[in-house]
């Protein structure tokens, strides 16, 4: 899923998204919620109509920006109470109002309110945060009122194992539709994160969607997938194309460098999205040499294409059997370059 | 035409300006000999195949950004010399050199160097002004080696019936196959741009493209168009996009304000564009309030769209010789709002 923060995956249309190949969108409930607040979204029909994506949409819990992006002010099993990191003002949110809101927004998938702690953490609170995660669990599906939209629990626990096996036995009896895999990608090495998802992912139940939040890297998603994750949301295409980085066959290219002034060829010669049919990677670097909005634009929707097709290849790989065949392939590409 | 002066309008892809209508665009050769430099533009195939633009293209010749951005450091019969407003660094410009720079872009058509003095100085420096603009649009056409381009000369004289008549005179002698009237819209009152048009436009021919520079808002098209004029280019349409500000049938709307907070109607009723087909003011009052690139890009390419509208229209009402019939009725919707 490319994350559309605000309501809009930054600087594409819902049609380009769909060239790209997008199937699914995220949008951020604590962004949303702050700005442009969820009962305006509901107001001018939702989501799905506001932003003009007819295709399915997730929001997330509000959670992990709670704990990443305001000031905390207050936690306790009740709920949290936290200061917006746009203009300081006062907001609390409890599992329930987590729903409220989500129901609001109106999104396909939603989520749970969870409590993701930083990942140097001690075990004592990290179990606190299991046990809170859980509790917030029931409580969100007791507050459903909606029937149309599919509530995913999020499994924490960072990179214990036994953390995760409590996280996921709570959340397993509260039978969920699908299930998210949370605390990672915070700052771990790739190796603890892998090493986690070797155990977590088996917990979950192959039959619903497992959803590994916020990860992350084209390297990481193929080691997931090879793990059994189905499901990702991350910046990275979006963020890394505005600061004039591209993903492509052969690895990173960072377009502001002088050495493609003249070059004529695409971004990625094996890429057939819209950008790499038409536009040199001179034109590309000139856009952002003279800071144009057109530079960000277009690295974008080749990053976001980029991920997506990566996304398709491991699809089919999975149905015939040979991730690991293709992560070989993929990683000898991607490290001739970078 | 809209504006793509770095070889880009302003947030929009090629096909997006397509579908607004858009047929020309307009690119400024002293932004591009800047920046990349008219020999990588070159390298990489002109500007079509750099931006992608499979329309005609027309580029200036430079003249106005010298007059304006640039800081002159020398000026005389041959050449100006000038430091770039990006760096300070040093160039020189004489016609040869447009010419050159202007076959090196490789537009449809391209433009004679002028000087184009701001509209405050005196008659004296005027005339000046004038009869160099005619010795460079001698030189140009001399140095002219491509027969794959429209070279257009440009009528200066600001607001002076004898100067204008003496500036076309000399250049109706060297037989261009399409007119530029320059030096206004630079300052002066609208009804002395009016008055000048009254007088200035019939010394042109009416069978070859007359074209007023950088002009302008909405109604001086139509009373330019009332007036003989064929041709425009002008940055209104993607600068106030960027700038929250819409041009709509009923005047302008002013997307940031807080009445437009909840409003799921589009900027406007009577658009068939692809933002007022799908967006709400809602949405794209929230869009600049988060300081999400997809505001500017989607007013942009509604006032693209709505520049291009009323150019369609404006062509219909010529054919049916019903041009002052239909500025009344603009006149009288657009002053109803705003």
């Amino acid at each position: 899923m490319p994350v559309g923060t605000a309501a809009t995956v930054k600087g594409l249309t819902p049609e380009q998204l769909r060239e790209a190949g997008a199937q699914m969108v995220l949008a951020n409930t604590y962004h949303l919620a702050l700005r442009p607040g969820a009962d305006v979204v509901a107001d001018l029909g939702g989501l799905h109509r506001l932003m003009q994506w007819d295709g399915p949409i997730l929001t997330d819990s509000g959670g992990f920006q709670i704990f990443s992006l305001a000031r905390l002010t207050r936690l306790d099993d009740n709920q949290v109470v936290f200061r917006s990191h746009i203009d300081g003002s006062l907001f609390e949110l409890s599992p329930e109002r987590a729903i409220e809101i989500q129901e609001q927004l109106g999104a396909d998938c939603i989520m749970c309110l969870d409590e993701c702690p930083s990942h140097a953490v001690g075990r004592d609170q990290l179990e606190v945060a299991v046990d809170r995660t859980t509790l917030w669990a029931r409580r969100c599906k007791e507050a459903q009122k909606r029937s149309d939209q599919a509530l995913f629990g999020i499994v924490q626990g960072g990179t214990d194992r036994e953390l995760r096996e409590r996280s996921a036995a709570g959340l397993l009896a509260l039978d969920f539709p699908g299930y998210a895999i949370g605390g990672l990608g915070v700052g771990e090495e790739p190796d603890a994160m892998y090493a986690t998802l070797d155990f977590a992912v088996p917990l979950l139940p192959a039959d619903r969607p497992r959803y590994l939040m916020g990860v992350g890297k084209p390297i990481d998603l193929v080691e997931a997938v090879l793990r059994g994750i189905d499901l990702f949301d991350c910046v990275m295409p979006t963020r890394n194309g505005r600061n004039a980085t591209a993903f492509t066959s052969r690895g990173l290219v960072r377009i502001r460098n002088a050495v493609h002034e003249r070059d004529p060829r695409p971004l990625d010669e094996e890429c057939a999205c819209p950008v790499c049919r038409r536009f040199s990677r001179g034109y590309l670097r000139h856009l952002f040499a003279a800071d144009e909005m057109l530079g960000p634009i277009l690295l974008s929707w080749h990053n976001v294409a980029f991920y997506q097709h990566l996304m398709a290849d491991l699809r089919s790989a999975c149905r015939e059997n040979r991730v690991a065949r293709l992560r070989s392939t993929l990683l000898a590409r991607w490290e001739s370059s970078v």
